[in-house]
């Protein structure tokens, strides 16, 4: 791809991604993408079609930060889930495109070879975790990764942009992830008192 | 009201909750509210002034489901998430209705005066069982709520209407529920590895 086309195609897609956080795919308006891209209206739909395709590449623009922009690390999962909770505060347009893509183009992330690569990776992580004791291991890995992201995207100060943050609830709440991910992730001699059979 | 006037408002706030969680606010087309309330679009616009105090009329009359259909059991708090998870799964077009408004209407459902003291009263129930020590005291009512909430909506299938069930994930996801939640909210005589003061 020549330069100039790259540099107008990487201009458009920022503009798409505050264009689509803010508004979702059915409220987005190319014409606004354009004026903000200094580009050609006709030139967007020429890189790519039409509004959905650019939506589709809008989250791929973004995957490896909603995937991977907070390393996995099976031995600090507390730590882990607060770091995505810090993550979605700091990029709240990031978490609001991903919730509208969910909505929009619903199971079209997941199907992603980018996404299940990286789920696998976390599943694996996780595993290995639990086979040398660091992890209890009651709950299978793919139950228990989706736990810990339900209760990384918990909060919904993220849903409410203008509102102000408020520090100190934002600092019991990412308090309380710690201490919710050590309860659920902690090996322990006692029986849960609820019995779940990891599944292979 | 009149009482055909209370029938046509209803039949118009049907048409409207399947239009809505299908397509959210920007994309509703209220030409097809009309259509399959079988109501004159003038007449939509004469009780409901525009699409958003519509859309916010949809979702208030809801509200009682959203809020309250899954009474709230402060004994039995892995048995209340289990509830919420199966009534997401009976009701996705609910669940999608509540997305759509948190990202279009961010913040417009927790000040409806409705949802506060639903809110209020679960909290209340949770304080009372933490000072009986029937549920776990490290963290604050509201904190808890939030997290146990988190875990009821954990699961993505919600997001993929046109997905079969699968119905033995979803009995394990369910398990696993009832797990997180146990580990969560059981009282341990052991320190937790991380501790967070409960706020009043």
């Amino acid at each position: 791809m020549p330069r100039d086309s790259a540099a107008t195609q990487a201009r458009i897609l920022d503009a798409a991604t505050v264009e689509f956080s803010t508004h979702g795919l059915a409220g987005a308006r190319v014409d606004r993408i354009a004026a903000r891209a200094e580009a050609n209206k006709q030139l967007i739909y020429a890189y790519f079609q039409n509004k959905e395709n650019l939506f589709d590449s809008t989250l791929e623009t973004n995957i490896e930060l909603l995937l991977d922009a907070v390393p996995f690390d099976a031995t600090d999962l507390p730590g882990y889930v607060q770091a995505l909770f810090d993550f979605g505060r700091n990029h709240p347009e990031l978490v609001r495109l991903a919730r509208w893509h969910s909505l929009e183009r619903p199971g079209g992330f997941m199907q992603l070879p980018r996404a299940a690569e990286s789920t696998k990776r976390k599943m694996e992580a996780l595993a290995a975790a639990q086979a040398n004791g660091a992890v209890d291991n009651t709950l299978a890995p793919d139950l228990l990764l989706e736990l810990l992201l339900a209760l990384a995207h918990a909060h919904p100060g993220l849903e409410t942009p203008d509102l102000p943050i408020d520090a100190e609830r934002g600092q019991a709440q990412r308090d309380a992830l710690a201490f919710a991910v050590a309860r659920l992730t902690t090996p322990t001699a006692r029986p849960p008192s609820v019995v779940v059979a990891a599944l292979d």
